[in-house]
């Protein structure tokens, strides 16, 4: 349970907290063209950044598209985020998922959120995946593709397109932001 | 995506609008001992009823404890959702998290929404399912259980058990609830 009286515990080795240490918040609806994806190891594609929420590809996507959406602060699992942060990432969750849904053309997805080793967390600062579902039943591919993590195929990142997806995910939650606002968004063509 | 000029659709034969439309808003900071799980066929166990967010057990447990959470209004996919509605979502799911934790004695668990058929949505209204994870890999039931759906092991819900753990549940939102905002609060003990 989260405690103000207690400052957080600094992920040490964290790789998300390595992440949010090397890469500038900016304002999600005027995202830069390019973000060096190379200020980590391994590289991080960054598609939001602000002072509270972060949001990159998975370098191991079980689909195109796959995104994971975790607090800026090392929090090990949700229970140990503000009201306040649990509000904005569900707040982000939605944005990235009409974001990445563009992007991809692919509109059904999951979002799943492990919260310890029994529920198959691997890294210990809170995330939610955000994993596109391209209809796939007709191949027979459906059941095994169906499966949390560990059964799933999850194939390395190529990093030239994974640079290129991430730009048209900023560049749509720019739009969705501002069609939020009540602003007419002329739609992005990348 | 959330269109502010059209009404919302609502849910015809929606098992959650049914659920909205028979169960009274209260307080969750003051959650009322019991409430008729009757009437709604099949029964509903209410945990949470505010103006914009229900949360209510899976008629259809994965585990002890497993409960949805929802908008009061119909949204098929978390895209037809408002900013504040998701918003809402990303707290109560954080609030919930603790106050199921803290009923079940289960302190790892997953967050899954599905959005759309191709990602196994089986109910058109948005919801977020939280599942407590026992730790069962001892007895090597760890591989089958930890599918998402269609493969875990479901029971239907015991109404007398139910009840209780409802009532369970509700007690500890309403002190999660009073700790966040700083109160100090004697634990309870059901």
């Amino acid at each position: 349970m989260f405690d103000p009286t207690k400052p957080p515990e600094q992920g040490e080795n964290c790789p998300f907290c390595t992440i949010a240490a090397v890469h500038s918040v900016y304002d999600p609806a005027s995202p830069p063209a390019t973000i060096d994806s190379e200020l980590t190891t391994p590289s991080s594609f960054l598609v939001l950044s602000t002072p509270t929420i972060m949001a990159f590809l998975d370098i191991l996507p079980l689909s195109r598209g796959h995104v994971l959406v975790c607090p800026r602060t090392h929090r090990p699992k949700l229970t140990d985020t503000t009201p306040q942060e649990a509000a904005a990432l569900g707040e982000q969750v939605r944005v990235l998922s009409e974001a990445v849904a563009r992007a991809t053309g692919v509109h059904d997805w999951n979002i799943v959120q492990n919260n310890g080793a029994a529920a198959a967390q691997v890294v210990p600062h809170v995330h939610y995946h955000l994993i596109p579902r391209p209809e796939i039943r007709a191949s027979g591919r459906f059941r095994e593709s169906f499966t949390m993590f560990g059964r799933g195929q999850r194939e390395e990142l190529d990093d030239e397109e994974a640079a290129k997806l991430a730009a048209e995910i900023r560049k749509h939650i720019a739009d969705v932001i501002r069609e939020d606002r009540g602003e007419v968004v002329i739609k992005s063509k990348l």
